[in-house]
């Protein structure tokens, strides 16, 4: 069997892990018998249309191995996404060119429910246009918002570092409410579904450790209750703890950091939803309140990974290889749950149709009545996820993440249009 | 010699080591041959007014031993400061009473400038009084604020955590500049001096590397040059990665949390510095921007610590003992630089009155001539400090921070009014 070339590429908010993946790619290809150079798109899907591939050949092979435990997106990412092939033939065609010139059967796309209609799409395409290319998706979100796959690579790290740092956080304020801030909020990421937040809850096993509250965006933010259930918290405790998804949404369907921070001449305020929330609590209730926004630190906190997710991560990459090399396409590896406690999982595949576009969200037996906090079932779902540290390398005191060269291979074609 | 009790006490911002501390402070008494038992203020000060005093002895052994890497103030901080003594007899008066009444002869406090001034006033007022009280200061404080002594315990750890924290944050803003954020800030604690924004600096050891413009409570913010410089980054390197202390102020004092977020009509809005960046990028310079608030999980993210200063801070809590056993009150011990590279340091102590009421802030030297970031000097100052990891052991995926019962030593006094 002839030798061809990979394309690997990274799609979309990046995470603590995907480098990882990155990483599983590279040692498998680099076993596989069927793959010859492994190319990575700079800037992810940008860098394949603009025929700028990085040579991964001419890394320094520590460099490529330091991908297992470098965060963010070591070749670069995109927020571009492939339109229908009828609206953006040309992206399409190009792309086949692209790897049709240099020798390129097989397409990595490591990303989210985007990247998998790409994937799904760019699959299609490249067999009615009779070109011999393999594509398969490999998951990646923090967001752990796609379908099928019993969760994604980058969620495991980001519930991790988030459920640390509320504890971390609660336990500051828990200290100090005496005489200083009476309530602490966290705002964490999640548009639409709120699967990190849930996780904080991770950190509540008694009464003085918060989240006391979780505002998820499945559950229709009530001022009214809300504010009832800070004071009840305060009376009991002494403080209160909440965790807030930046989508976190009103009944109305508004996201917070719209509906609120409106000035009396309704003109809109800055900050999120923790900001809001800080500002509800500050008015109404007349506590004092503290606020972190862990934002991108969050998810590119690869100094607190989760080492189930890191594993996850990286076989997730092998099995890519792995499928392509059974001659598979328009496919994505999934994770599939075996048994909770102990935790066993495995790894199988489904059509990447079913997963793009789609998003999961919490269901509504992982959250408890009152809408404020997560079950047993959802602790049963998640506390797997975040078992074991797997902590990078340190020199002279900061992580040693990786600095690739990024040597590009010589363009071949005129530049795209 | 008849042993006599100790009290320790936490005061003031909370750190990831001010337990570390305590646990040195114990360890100490357990075996000084002059203590008896070992007390702890129920929420610092409070707890000595009020005869709440948490009865160590009562702790579980493995909880205790905990405290070397629990962060947050285990036994409760408090905000309250003692006012001169003319204004404020009835509280030194109480103090003593109650210390009178648990036949304690030490006092360690653990606290910052505010904290100092008290261990001064104490310790003169038992002297005055004729009661024979021995009050020794433990420094405290993520600041880095307090005079003499080298660094404060509590600063190598926070430092540490910014600097990772603006390393993941830049690496991820690096990672998708392309299609998506091109500035992203990061505001850190320190009301007057900077030191815990000028150590993000540490994280930059390349042009593609952020911090690329630190904003200093030292230096005057000139929007005008501040926008220049953030665009000239952008221009060279892709994006920029900006870290801004809370503190940073404008020409005329103001800090920026303040001057900025005035709306058209001059109310004035919500957000501290770092929204205040991000808004005056936004509107002037048409970037799209991001932003991290690490907030309370920066100065108590012990999950990173910096093993430099958890040994330091468990040593000033040994030596804390010790000076009392030498019959010192009124003093605080002291880190000394004995060299920068290798790294040495001992301990010393100076009187209180040194260090209360000071404040510390960036020599000019550490200050690149711009203003926008730190010099080598700075480096080799604080380099050395955030060496070394000490990791706490984790639970089911979580750190395994201590929980105490703090149960209370029976009162023998009638309520303090």
């Amino acid at each position: 069997m002839a030798k061809k070339n990979a394309v690997y590429a990274q799609s979309g908010g990046v995470t603590s892990v995907i480098n990882a993946s990155a990483y599983g790619v590279l040692i498998a290809a680099q076993q596989a018998d069927f793959i010859d150079q492994v190319y990575a798109g700079y800037d992810g899907i940008n860098g394949v249309l603009e025929e700028r591939l990085i040579d991964l050949g001419q890394e320094d092979p520590d460099a490529l191995a330091a991908l297992r435990y470098t965060p963010a997106g070591a070749f670069g990412s995109a927020r571009r996404k492939l339109q229908d092939v009828e609206k953006d033939r040309s992206a399409f065609e190009r792309i086949i060119e692209v790897f049709a010139a240099h020798d390129v059967q097989y397409f990595f796309y490591n990303g989210g429910n985007d990247s998998m209609d790409t994937v799904n799409k760019l699959s299609k395409f490249a067999k009615d246009h009779s070109y011999p290319l393999q594509v398969i998706g490999i998951p990646k979100t923090v967001d752990n918002d796609l379908p099928i796959t019993d969760c994604c690579p980058g969620f495991g790290s980001v519930a991790k570092y988030n459920a640390v740092s509320m504890m971390e956080g609660s336990l500051d304020t828990g200290s100090m409410h005496r005489d200083s801030t009476k309530v602490f909020v966290l705002e964490t990421m999640g548009r639409n579904a709120g699967w990190i937040a849930a996780a904080t809850g991770l950190a509540s096993r008694g009464e003085e450790e918060g989240p006391h509250l979780i505002l998820l965006p499945e559950v229709p933010f009530d001022p009214k209750r809300f504010l009832q259930a800070v004071e009840d918290t305060v009376r009991r405790v002494g403080f209160c703890a909440v965790t807030v998804s930046e989508g976190a949404r009103n009944a109305e369907g508004k996201v917070l950091s719209e509906v609120g921070g409106q000035d009396a001449f309704g003109h809109s305020q800055l900050g999120g939803a923790g900001q809001y929330i800080q500002e509800v609590v500050k008015n109404e209730l007349k506590l004092k309140t503290h606020g972190a926004v862990l934002d991108y630190c969050q998810r590119s906190g690869r100094h607190l990974a989760s080492k189930v997710d890191v594993i996850q991560a990286i076989e997730c990459g092998k099995r890519a290889v792995e499928l392509a090399g059974r001659g598979g396409t328009g496919r994505m590896v999934t994770i599939v749950r075996e048994q909770d406690a102990p935790y066993q999982w495995s790894l199988s595949h489904t059509d990447a149709a079913n997963i793009a576009n789609q998003e999961k969200k919490i269901p509504s037996e992982y959250i408890r009545e009152d809408g404020f906090h997560i079950t047993e079932g959802f602790r049963t779902y998640c506390l797997p996820l975040i078992q074991g540290e797997d902590y990078p390398p340190y020199h002279e005191g900061l992580p040693a993440y990786t600095r690739l060269k990024k040597a590009l291979v010589t363009p071949k074609l005129a530049p795209f249009a």
